[in-house]
């Protein structure tokens, strides 16, 4: 393989946040455009959801004590990592020692990068499941690691994400050494069940296989649901990274803070390749981090509340048409729609709705290459300009049914 | 090779900026402490020398701005992607077009990453430069590539790099596929004459070799120094990518700022490895590039001028002191001082300084293994402060002395 074939695995063109730059294709475009105000389902509205009250200000301040904070440490300034240490882990129901155990990181998608580079050798079985966040396939395949799918059943599970765990202790039995999924899942948004995650945690201990857990979504829970931190449990297994960041439900994207914690021996990995990679956490940014877990009291509630009113909406508009489904999302703002079959492809279909209807949608295709008829939503957007994007959405929907 | 070893590679005790974390060793320590402001010469002071006037203020705007700001594409957001290329473009002397060929990364080490991460297979041979830029070797190590380090032989060059041209050549025939070399030089500070920048491109040209060309100091020139943009040639190699960013001579660091522009396909590359790495450059912070090349008039000509003074009093203090020299700096902010034999090794004379004058140093060996009586020092600092750390490190050297 050379680096232009390399490369071309890493396709990027139908990645969230990049249509803008989609090349023309010829579409089978029917009827009228539908007005109403676009809506860009790829990624949450900041401008509908602010970002936490106070983060500039944090910000400033942070830029006003200059050098300390312009240059710090390549894991993080150390004050900042004390504090972000002891409440991640009251949050997250273990201890973090803020010397060895934590790093703060370019974003949550930079924790990522780092916890795969720090632990995948080429050749290296890596179990990931699907679906899931579409870069973690892609991170598999550039660090050379030889990827294992591990199905998700989450259409047929109560409660939990249906992970087959069966299949996963398979994988894990037959040489997997890694093993990295999203908790709440990024695309269905279901919360692994307390058995789920002890189930996982467990197999990874007995065979060895180091976890990463993306726990990117879990300040954003509904009611009803119960998130349950790996890490907390009694038995976890001897390296395990988790990771988290303040760009979804507290709306910090535009800062790309984000944090992992775990084995201390692996998070020194992390930091030798965060020297190379970016060097750190932009400095005056990691200041924002002060507002993390401080906002303002009943404003996170607030907010959850909020995503779930938009939840329950979009559910009903989904709901009343024939042929589609979406199981109710337990965390997070994510809905991943099933579509029936159409007279055009997803990919076409995807384009036909950003040309004739002004919204912009994520092809399942993303997630896992089976994902043929379905399309995610991140429905952290304004409530009625996305409830009626989301009817338009299948009213153009019909013009193309079989 | 497993992953403990991989990393084992990648030391990063000594590396600029992580002095506070070094763990403790038994240091023989001569006579009294000298009194004096501590200074910290592993990066630049901005606190001594301010970021660009106007960058805060550009910043909150970029964040008021809000949704368009947070979440660009991975390129960049557009309208800063132009005008940054506009402004690179006659700043280098060769056109970029904005759509294909740039792109903004976190920081000049996001873009070093990532150009070394788009070329590099396991296996390739890469040249670096001894000495040049302490993460160039360990990118190559992290990638896989088989290092071909290339001689500089600064010291008796009266212009120019030294850098053995025919030694090159033959690395170039021996199936060498990528050359990095930052110019103006770091450690050194040399600047490559016109000549050796022609016969490098017309070499790389000839063997087909892709060139990074990290040109992080190049508006900090001082009088009577030519600097050639390789990418303003008429004769360049095909695959070409120049580095630049304002975290050096504009002291905007804090911000991870950086941009990486050149052969289409291997921006191509870049943007797909972003996508995985850390997304983007921070949104907001994106803003701040609006700054770049639009400082007030004469704020860029006084703030070289005060760096030549600066570099004159420190090679004054030097000059003074039997057995030390240093080249003086074409460009930059960077000393390479040589130092005699000492009665203890380089590293340990190094913490030693750090323990008895207040004084932070960066060891040689960061630069490449044989540069074992060499530190760097970046004298972005205040100036008095740093004429007397300077005296200080020689005072306690001569305690030291064979």
């Amino acid at each position: 393989m050379n680096i232009r074939e390399k490369f071309d695995l890493l396709g990027i063109d139908n990645a969230p946040g990049q249509e803008s730059l989609q090349k023309n294709m010829a579409l089978d475009l029917r009827g009228e455009k539908l007005e109403g105000a676009a809506v860009d389902f790829s990624h949450g509205d900041v401008d509908a959801h602010k970002p936490t009250p106070g983060s500039l200000g944090v910000f400033v301040e942070g830029f006003l004590e200059g050098g300390p904070q312009a240059y710090t440490p390549y894991r993080g300034k150390k004050d900042i990592l004390e504090s972000v240490a002891a409440d991640l882990a009251a949050f997250t129901g273990a201890p973090i020692d803020p010397a060895s155990e934590i790093i703060l990181t370019p974003g949550t998608q930079g924790a990522l990068f780092l916890a795969m580079g720090a632990n995948i050798m080429p050749g290296d079985r890596v179990a990931i499941v699907e679906p899931d966040y579409f870069a973690n396939r892609k991170m598999v395949e550039f660090f050379g690691g030889e990827m294992v799918p591990v199905r998700m059943d989450y259409r047929s599970a109560e409660t939990g994400s249906g992970i087959d765990l069966p299949a996963l202790e398979k994988a894990f039995a037959d040489g997997v050494k890694l093993f990295l999924f999203s908790n709440p899942n990024n695309p269905v948004g279901c919360i692994y069940s307390p058995e789920e995650t002890a189930a996982i945690a467990k197999l990874a201990k007995k065979h060895d296989v180091t976890l990463i857990v993306d726990e990117l979504y879990s300040r954003q829970v509904y009611p009803g649901v119960i998130h349950t931190h790996l890490r907390s449990l009694e038995e976890v297994p001897d390296s395990l990274i988790t990771i988290m960041g303040p760009s979804k439900t507290e709306s910090l994207s535009g800062y790309r803070l984000g944090a992992a914690f775990g084995t201390a021996e692996i998070i020194e990995r992390m930091e030798k390749l965060q020297a190379i990679m970016a060097l750190r956490c932009s400095g005056y940014n990691q200041a924002v981090f002060k507002t993390w877990f401080h906002e303002p009291e009943g404003w996170m509630a607030a907010r959850v509340a909020e995503h779930k009113r938009i939840r329950d909406d979009i559910l009903g508009v989904i709901d009343a048409v024939p042929g589609v489904s979406a199981r109710p999302t337990d965390g997070g703002s994510y809905l991943f729609v099933e579509i029936p079959e159409l007279e055009v492809s997803l990919h076409q279909f995807i384009r036909i709705v950003r040309e004739l209807a002004g919204v912009t949608l994520t092809p399942g295709t993303e997630f896992g290459p089976q994902f043929l008829h379905q399309f995610r939503i991140n429905f952290s957007q304004d409530h009625d300009n996305a409830v009626a994007a989301m009817r338009r959405v299948f009213e153009i929907m019909d013009r193309y049914r079989k």
